[in-house]
């Protein structure tokens, strides 16, 4: 066999698994991680005695949902709707979630343009209430925007209320942002969220564990607040309730050694509450985006450049080369113009623009991007285009 | 010279001191801590050159002031208006206020029946904006009614907008409340106060450090802020802007080894703006009177008789004694029916009953007071009348 089979075959394995085993189920992890991915899947497929610790009836039906299962069909059904599947070990694979251990996600199907390992390295969860006040909501756009125009990346669960409100300020203030969904990325829930969805799918990335068509459950929505405390650096809440699932998100975070934040709000608000709570206990208050950048640390701390070799000039995919060149030499540029120098959207500026941030070649400067310092300096990178 | 004589000497010289020396002047209680109030007071009186480290101007101001005053007549008219003189040392001094020291008050002026000592054991500072939001005011309220509803005294400015609000939540709870106040107690301050002012000096305390008739300043309510934080187990702030006088406080209570406490507010509130300060540092967040009380700790461990011995039931002054005899034995009583019973007022009887929860005698249940068990016990107190 050779790796290039390998690999086929250990993402066909996977991409099964994610159809067979529920989200977060850390029995099975611990499977994968004792046998691999692809002995797992024999074993399921095959059958025989269930493994140590395994009742009969939980056997049955995973042999049930094995049975069912096409994982070629699932792929291919994926990559006609523009959805990657991307596997522990693959370049693209934010390495913060091997931090879940057994629990980490068998793979994450991708909507989107930009690589998730490199966008999740610099971004935050906001999160909190689907029946948010106007308060909440505010908070949520203006710290997103904010945060957004910092250079961060905002994720979130895509749902009503705050979730929403998140997505929608960084989308607004022209930046990055991530749903990680409790269903199949091709089938946005909330419905009301379609257009919304798509739009971020477009500007930014939509992830999820469950394969193309699966629907979110009660349970589901909870696991998937892990993917939301791992991936990022920094747990925000804005407004929750007392046992809301923002919560569960922000224990994980802190579970997980990430940062945890949340908005305050008035005492006599129960949608504050749960907010209050974390905060009685080690989360940090913050009032808006300069706070949480405080805390999670100075762009320039992470952004590569500083601190190691980056992708040179000529390996760049030649459309993000494009968008590096149509930047001008000695002032920032919006989207806009910047879409019109490379003859492309404006959405898939923005995109390349983060790729380009995450490679230390550009930074936000008010509403427009400018080359940096470093990536004015010939050695480094090769001089600009003027 | 007798010792009575010399105790004269001692409460002269310092109600001297009051009239001369500002509150809170550290090089003036350093003369005092090494030369005794009445050497001090006799060489401003006498002149001769400026102690060490000390202008012409400042001790040429000091003198004018010596020579104007007049601490005899202070203190005639204070007693007339049924005003105290307590000095450091005295059974009434609160002791926790030599944590001041050098910047510990010459000596305080209280109006009001109960022993500002055993009052101050088990007391919360509530203070925050004059200027406060409806939301602010609200949570003063209850916060203190809750406070005075658990047995704590609720200690404040007297001043508009949070202050007040405090002082009303006791008052309306039949709780107990200190005014600690910037100028002269017989000068309540600020004039749309008097009556509120009037009704805690009847209910409860109220204090300060400057002589009869002295007017308030900016500097003076500032400085005053040292006493609020020193009396007090804890001071919990609501609503303040960045830079409020109550930021002031809090930061005293925390070099004081105080608690310190902050209600959160809107982030989107220039005057919760310094509660988040606050609690974003050491500061915890509180929403309720039981959050502040879990940190304070439980009345239990506070009062006397858990530790130690207690004044016994005979040396109690005689109308506390009369209150005591009218608590029944197995039930709580209102202070109403108590005052009906020992024949006396209301406010009366809430002053004994807090001076006798000091002691160990009674505790708050609901609306009403009822015996302790230690009380209970013939062993410790004498049995109780029935």
């Amino acid at each position: 066999m050779t790796a290039e089979h390998d690999a086929d075959a250990e993402l066909l394995a996977r991409v099964f698994l994610s159809r067979v085993v529920e989200p977060g189920d850390e029995v099975g992890g611990r499977w994968v991680r004792e046998l691999g991915a692809v002995e797992v899947a024999r074993r399921l497929r095959v059958g025989g005695p269930p493994p140590h610790g395994v009742s009969d009836k939980r056997w049955a039906g995973l042999r049930a949902r094995a049975a069912r299962a096409e994982p070629e069909r699932d792929l291919a059904l994926a990559r006609s709707a523009d959805v990657r599947f991307v596997c522990p070990g693959d370049t693209e694979w934010p390495a913060q979630l091997d931090d879940l251990g057994d629990a980490r996600p068998t793979g994450l199907w991708v909507r989107g343009r930009p690589s998730l390992r490199t966008w999740a390295l610099t971004s935050v969860a906001v999160v909190g209430a689907r029946a948010c006040t106007e308060y909440g909501a505010h908070m949520a756009t203006t710290l997103a925007a904010g945060l957004a125009e910092r250079g961060w990346v905002v994720v979130s669960g895509g749902a009503y209320g705050v979730d929403g409100a998140a997505h929608r300020g960084a989308l607004g203030a022209g930046g990055a942002t991530v749903a990680v969904l409790a269903c199949g990325v091709d089938r946005p829930y909330p419905p009301g969220h379609t257009e919304l969805i798509g739009r971020i799918a477009g500007q930014g990335l939509v992830i999820g564990e469950l394969p193309p068509g699966d629907h979110p459950t009660p349970s589901r929505f909870i696991v998937r607040n892990r993917v939301i405390a791992a991936l990022t650096r920094a747990t925000v809440v804005i407004e929750a309730a007392h046992r809301s699932g923002s919560l569960v998100t922000a224990r994980a975070a802190q579970r997980l050694g990430r940062h945890t934040m949340g908005v305050p709000g008035p005492a006599t608000s129960a949608l504050s509450a749960g907010v209050h709570e974390l905060l009685r206990g080690e989360a940090t208050l913050v009032t808006d985006a300069a706070e949480v950048v405080e805390l999670v640390g100075d762009m320039g701390e992470l952004a590569p450049p500083r601190r190691g070799p980056v992708l040179p000039r000529d390996l760049l995919e030649p459309d993000t080369a494009d968008v590096l060149s149509a930047l001008p030499a000695h002032r920032a540029a919006t989207p806009a113009e910047l879409a019109r120098a490379a003859r492309t959207t404006e959405d898939d500026v923005i995109a390349r623009l983060y790729e380009l941030r995450s490679l230390g070649y550009v930074e936000r400067h008010g509403d427009g991007w400018k080359l940096t310092r470093e990536a004015m300096t010939p050695a480094r990178f090769g001089p600009p285009r003027c």
